[in-house]
């Protein structure tokens, strides 16, 4: 019986109906030819179930004591593992478009899993359009972290569209392999070391035996500016829709873009990947609070996990600090927009370069536990730290396939909370940069309009950098009366070439 | 602002993520011809989203104060109300059976309503086989009690197939319109009076001003046969599976047998359509303890609401009264189980026809509340009061239509909770007894079983009654490889000439 963390407690001790613990992500996948749908997915089901021993904590439940679970609590093995529970089916009504996808997917993330069972289901989703399937994943956060549930769903995936999987991906003998297999690389995944326990990193890095709660509001009040030693460069946090409360109800959407569209904006204007992305939501949350609500007098600030070790490096176990990045959404100008947000990421890199590596260690811990920071100290509601979480998560740069299905893009579903009601995450897969946004669904109602500003923003860079582009069709979220859907509804939207100064035309908010 | 009656806020408060308070049912509809099923379906809900104002609390939502819901709690108009979040399309994966469909709508009925918003969902559901579709709808019992919810569900329904809803049938117009002709038949309806604060009725039936804990644990006493002034006929209430603590994972099952069949054995013994439904769940339950638990050395005894003022009739405003009913599991020999059980409703409705109108209005609330009865008591656990709730609710005895679609069937979903791990619940339609099994998924893993040895129990009633009766195929769980499965699967099943003798066959349990 392995013991929870007090970090992996602290995601159980806050969790509320209306704020899920828990991650998720949807991926999806063209079948292969001559391939049933039905089929298919049963037999992908059956493998999934097949198991004699699942990865800890797979197939262990909570067990806690008279204390509940602040009192000491275990993973225990499910006397009755029922397998039928965890993996589902389900399926699209017609006509199976991304639209309905987002709005099944935004209504699993928005349910609590039940903690009589191990914490994690898989549901996989049928009736899609155009060949393709979905998978949809949700693991409590007490019971698999971020690196983790990405090593296990790359785990499950290979480069080699003929490689089967013999079992379960979820089954300790896979797990083995697939360490087995990262051992032979170049160098030990900083992300599956047993660091979970962020009291042994505390005592490290502060004082021995420092009271939890204090030295996290340490931190937090460094992110909030009331602490010296700890000072962020970013304060000055503005009140938005962004940072109300939040209820139960999600809304997601998802989009990809080429990753060489983002990256030849990142060039011309001299700064990162990371950057580039930043300045593109950037402008995509300046026209939505200028639209659907008020743009503020001062700028919205991201919490954005940046890699300081090596710079350029896109490998997830390097990705060690938190930055609080202004995004110059008071700027007009996209531009200078671009600068302001590149010198204040610099800023912060600055900054964490001169921590020790274990101070950054407790900062990867901590930014993975928000919840641990924020809402146990009563802060996120009065002080806003940040306006909106975008956090740029590396991926498989390469074609990977699930049993001979390819991987068509896998888009992340993160956790909102009280003040924090919009969550962006990207994943880099193949070509592609693939972004999944979470919101609360009373607090953002239009959220699905981001992708189009996105979109708009992002040609907006592309024109002040001087680049020819082509132009990303977004998925409608929304039938398109006059519009062939077919085409607005593929995974790899066809580029098409740019229609230079009418962009009007394309990237009009759509009812 | 209507405040909250204790009833309404008892549910509430005793609600957990293991134990949802709400009620659903789900009905079985035949499309109209040359329909399309996603057109028509696409009609219904934005029919359903059709609203100027909603019948309350439909557009309502929570109000509480500084105390939260123990404190004074409101229904207050929801000023963001999203229709598209409470009507809502899903599909079932292929091959589209009752399988499917059952393994769905249990996972809906799992998880908890967002208190948020307005406390109702309904799912128009897709992708069944032979031109049905289904409808679940979810409402929580704090928001509308099941004699409201059924007339709802009766205002959108027509006996003639032609008729078209103008507005919502949750509009408070389409309500108006309802009650209207109500009120130009028979008699006023009992259960659609403002009979809905419990305080009051005890005020008028016990001590004015009497504690309300106080009272209705005296109730509870009562049926756990410690009150002297209430006791109760059947006491002895054995502990089996069924009485076990719930988790949050539900599993529903659900069949049609024709009430001509149920009826004629009730005749063949001199009793009651009751009796005959109580001698078939119990031999039914017989069933499932011996081949999948232990047969309990005491009898099961069953909470069974009945009708005390006008024996026979099948309205709804008399079942006034609940009985506890001894199901005679001990007795081998189904006709004489079939007269225990009869003489024991017998009893307790002897016993209930000397109490006064405003005691079995009190009964009434309280057979609708049985949290605020048991749970805040803290009696459940230590003292089942009984193994199982079997509730007869009278429905429509003709064929019905929503738009066009006919009903083929409507099966109700209760509430289990710690105690009381299973409910059937049946209603009368048209030529039908339709019957929703809920079971807590880890105490009763098999429930789906019950549903064959229903048919056998009924069989054993026809056999020992002498009645030459067809038998009621029953809609396999799992796909039978050797059999043509569309018959298996239709709403109506065909009866066949009953293989006499050889009932093992076709009522040996499956895996």
């Amino acid at each position: 019986m392995k013991k929870l963390s007090l970090v992996d407690k602290g995601f159980l001790l806050s969790e509320s109906r209306e704020t899920p613990m828990h991650v998720g992500g949807v991926s999806l996948y063209t079948l292969p030819d001559g391939a049933n749908e039905s089929e298919f997915l049963h037999g992908l089901a059956a493998n999934m179930r097949d198991a004699q021993t699942l990865l800890p904590p797979f197939g262990d439940r909570l067990k806690t004591g008279r204390l509940g679970v602040p009192g000491p609590t275990y993973w225990q093995p499910d006397p009755a593992l029922d397998m039928e529970y965890h993996v589902r089916h389900s399926a699209l009504p017609r006509p199976g478009r991304y639209r309905e996808l987002f709005t099944l997917v935004s209504r699993l993330h928005g349910t609590l899993l039940d903690r009589s069972r191990p914490l994690w289901e898989m549901h996989l989703i049928e009736g899609l359009q155009n060949r393709q399937f979905a998978v949809y994943t949700k693991t409590h956060h007490a019971a698999v972290d971020g690196a983790r549930s990405t090593h296990v769903a790359r785990s499950m995936l290979s480069a080699d569209p003929s490689h089967r999987l013999e079992e379960s991906p979820l089954s300790l003998n896979t797990w083995e392999k697939y360490k087995a297999n990262l051992s032979l690389g170049k160098r030990p995944d900083y992300s599956t070391s047993e660091m979970r326990d962020v009291t042994d990193v505390l005592k490290a890095s502060l004082d021995s035996g420092a009271n939890i709660f204090h030295a996290v509001k340490g931190f937090a009040n460094a992110w909030s500016g009331r602490n010296d030693k700890l000072a962020l460069p970013h304060l000055n946090v503005p009140r938005t829709p962004l940072n109300s409360n939040v209820d139960g109800a999600r809304r997601f959407v998802a989009q990809s873009w080429p990753f060489a569209r983002i990256k030849a904006v990142a060039k011309a204007f001299d700064g990162t990947f990371n950057d580039a992305v930043l300045a593109m939501c950037a402008g995509a949350l300046r026209q939505y609070l200028q639209t659907h609500a008020e743009l503020p007098q001062e700028s919205l600030k991201a919490m954005v996990p940046v890699s300081v070790r090596q710079p350029g490096d896109v490998d997830s176990g390097n990705a060690v600090a938190a930055i609080s990045a202004d995004l110059a959404t008071t700027v007009a100008d996209p531009a200078e927009r671009f600068r302001q947000i590149q010198s204040s990421v610099q800023a912060g890199k600055d900054y964490y370069g001169e921590m020790s590596p274990s101070e950054r260690e407790l900062f990867f811990m901590i930014i993975q536990a928000p919840t641990m920071l924020l809402v146990p100290t009563g802060l996120i509601s009065r002080l806003p730290a940040y306006n909106v979480a975008i956090s740029n998560v590396p991926g498989i740069r390469q074609p990977m396939y699930w049993n001979g299905a390819r991987m068509d893009g896998s888009y992340p579903l993160s956790i909102v909370m009280d003040g924090m009601a919009l969550n962006i995450t990207l994943v880099t897969y193949d070509q592609n940069v693939d972004f999944g946004i979470i919101a609360c669904r009373r607090s953002l109602p239009l959220v699905q309009r981001l992708i189009d500003y996105m979109e708009e923003a992002l040609q907006e860079l592309e024109d002040a950098a001087g680049i020819q582009a082509k132009v990303t069709k977004v998925a409608k979220q929304r039938p398109a009366a006059k519009r062939k859907s077919t085409s607005a509804n593929k995974a790899k939207p066809k580029p098409k070439a740019k229609p230079k100064k009418v962009r009007g035309r394309s990237t009009k908010p759509k009812q």
